[in-house]
């Protein structure tokens, strides 16, 4: 059987792809502060979309930057043909595709992080937009596809970021500075009083360890019962993120990224009693074998947008499952297809039992049309119409995508915006 | 939401349960030697039919040991109003239909293994009707709902045993005695001819261990290119079980579970360069941590029947590839439908790499309507069908069932029958 190809003429239930389009959008977004720098005043993103002969269209939602566009745009050529249902012939294409280029991440985190294959992050929209489309052809959503939904609604978690107060040479926004503990409550409280969220999450790795730890306690103070995390995205040494373990031992639910790189967890966890957290040393299924041997990360931070997918990050919630490893999601800034993808991914994951990351609340705009994802005490409804059950608002995407075409930015350069405002800014990576 | 309760009251695309029945069957097995005993007479089996009221019925096949089918039957009384996309909520069903009583193996395998859960086991049969309902309901293969086929056809491996050339008391069978080297060429030669195989399997732990590697030795001379494999079912001490890996590393392609444990196989792996794989030391997902922590297994048989079904087996997969350990894929005495399940797992699993095992060429009696199953070369196509892609033969059935209730047998006791003939026997379990 050739890649993607099936024997008999006729096609079946949910067809096989007849068009692909990519297309890359941009949303405003606030200046949110991390340890590589700043947000530019846009997101970058890309809404794919899978057509089939059967007359049905899939969604996939993905990063936006050059290289993964380039990427993208060359699996979207090579998809025509393939079967609605064969996951595994998209991957097939995907390498195919890629052909030489697999090294290195065509997506970039800002500098974050560091992929070593890209095969997973560009499968990735192509695999959801199947199962939005298996879904259609069926009349049942995604979650039916992935084992069925064991929760009707999935709990997010608030995502606090320090801020300034504006953009360069632009007006303060709605949210205000964040720098100080108080500015920080205030924020938090915007964010449980308009969305309901019993988990609050805090951006870290911006300023000094005690100051971060002081708006932790002070979170803490304001919001008692609710589960609280950290994450300064390796701004640490071993060292300070031991101590930082040891103060914050009866607060945190979990501690995100102290420290970079495997070694430097599990040196971490192996003196600190705090369950350590990650979506930077742990990105793909090669760290996996490393991480369990040195026993680095008790929660892994699953993304369907890196991992290859919902089915690919259902496998990694059962081998998390299986390896005695708890298992959380993590959120780039992202739109509402997202939204919908993860919130059905979640809701059929069992030992999915964290609040799951979202940068939701930071935006103003979409490419959805609105009503079907709804925040209500801090989760979401599983979206119950067929496939993700989400439909695009073809008006708004060509209205983002003019913003993409007309901003200016065509990848995420949190250092190189920082730069701009301070000329000597350097990356925090384990600076404290 | 309840398990399995929807709260739309109209069902969807394949319906929710409406009956199940689990109906024990019996079909006629040669005397076939193992570490244990020998099979008995007849080998028994469960056919699990899952009715929807959307008027589709879906197939399943398991072990019929009297306690396996006790709970089998309590699983059964329960699924009523299950949807049939939520194989989520078949765990939570079974799970509660064992209640207190999931400790302790209710499929018995003669003695030779020791599961500790029972809930995959029980929840696996159940788990491949509701596939073959959802692949029925959308007129796809269930290879389709696992991913898509990666290959049109499934290579299977001969599967040689000593054997008695009769029963006791009975005439000789047509594959008469299997002892020496030059009668189990013999029995490697009809089974090659009569099926195309490609790899050849010798279930050892019978014989001294000189002998089976003179039997070894003897079907590489006489089938040159063929893959060879022996499992003596951990009949050999870890001394033992070095010294044959070296003597015959160049000539296995895998060595099967040459000694007891997790421990013992670790301690040949570090002595020896031949893969050593597994079905009696990694026969759960609770094995997979201690074994890979380990370096016990370089390659897992897969058994749906044992591992939760065909998404959890497929987990499995998705598991040894991210460990770097291979996957092939078990067998005991089976009827059709199991192996229409195998072949569709097989298919959809891109690293399953090496030939499955499968006891069918020694059965002669089947439940399902014949002519889609036809082993070539070797392999079996995928079946095209909706579903598992076969039908049950109600007379077949009804025949089989009625041999189950007059043998006499309820369980599977190699050890018990052994003792009719050789009184004094006692299992070989690490006994060379
Ligand atoms: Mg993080
Ligand atoms: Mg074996």
């Amino acid at each position: 059987m050739r890649a993607g190809r099936r024997p008999t003429p006729e096609s079946q239930a949910g067809g096989r792809v007849s068009r692909v389009s990519v297309t890359p959008v941009a949303f405003r977004d606030p200046p949110l502060l991390n340890v590589v720098g700043v947000h530019q005043p846009y997101v970058l993103r890309a809404i794919v979309q899978v057509h089939t002969d059967a007359g049905l269209v899939g969604l996939g939602e993905t990063y936006a930057d050059q290289a993964h566009l380039q990427r993208l745009e060359a699996v979207a050529a090579a998809l025509p043909g393939l079967d609605a249902f064969d996951l595994n012939g998209l991957r097939r294409v995907v390498v195919t595709a890629l052909g030489a280029s697999t090294g290195g991440a065509g997506a970039s985190f800002g500098g974050m992080l560091d992929l070593s294959s890209a095969v997973d992050t560009v499968a990735a929209p192509f695999e959801v937009a199947l199962l939005d489309l298996q879904g259609r052809a069926l009349g049942r959503p995604v979650s039916d596809l992935l084992g069925g939904a064991v929760r009707e609604r999935v709990p997010y978690s608030a995502y606090l970021f320090y801020k300034w107060a504006a953009h360069p040479g632009q007006d303060d926004d709605t949210w205000g500075e964040g720098r100080t503990p108080e500015q920080m409550v205030a924020q938090a409280r915007r964010m449980v009083d308009e969305y309901g969220f019993g988990a609050i999450k805090l951006k870290g790795g911006v300023y000094e360890p005690r100051h971060e730890i002081e708006t932790v306690e002070a979170l803490a103070a304001a919001f008692p019962g609710h589960a609280l995390r950290i994450d300064p995205n390796g701004a640490w040494t071993v060292r300070t993120s031991v101590e930082v373990a040891d103060r914050l031992s009866g607060v945190l639910e979990y501690l995100e990224d102290p420290t970079p790189g495997i070694d430097g967890m599990a040196a971490v966890a192996r003196q600190s009693g705090l369950p350590l957290a990650t979506n930077m040393c742990v990105i793909a299924f090669e760290h996996l074998k490393p991480a369990v041997a040195a026993d680095a990360v008790q929660v892994v931070l699953s993304d369907h947008h890196l991992w290859g997918g919902l089915r690919r990050s259902a496998l990694l919630g059962g081998i998390c499952e299986t390896f005695g490893m708890g298992l959380s999601m993590h959120s780039n800034s992202h739109l509402g297809v997202s939204l919908a993808a993860m919130t059905h991914l979640a809701a059929a994951t069992p030992n999915l039992t964290y609040a799951c990351d979202t940068h939701y609340p930071w935006k103003s705009e979409d490419v959805i049309k609105p009503g079907v994802l709804e925040f209500r005490d801090g989760s979401v409804a599983v979206p119950a119409g067929p496939g993700l059950g989400v439909e695009l608002d073809q008006d708004a995407l060509a209205a983002l995508h003019e913003q993409y075409v007309t901003c200016g930015q065509r990848g995420r350069e949190d250092t190189a915006y920082m730069r701009t405002v301070v000329p000597d800014f350097t990356p925090n990576t384990a600076r404290w």
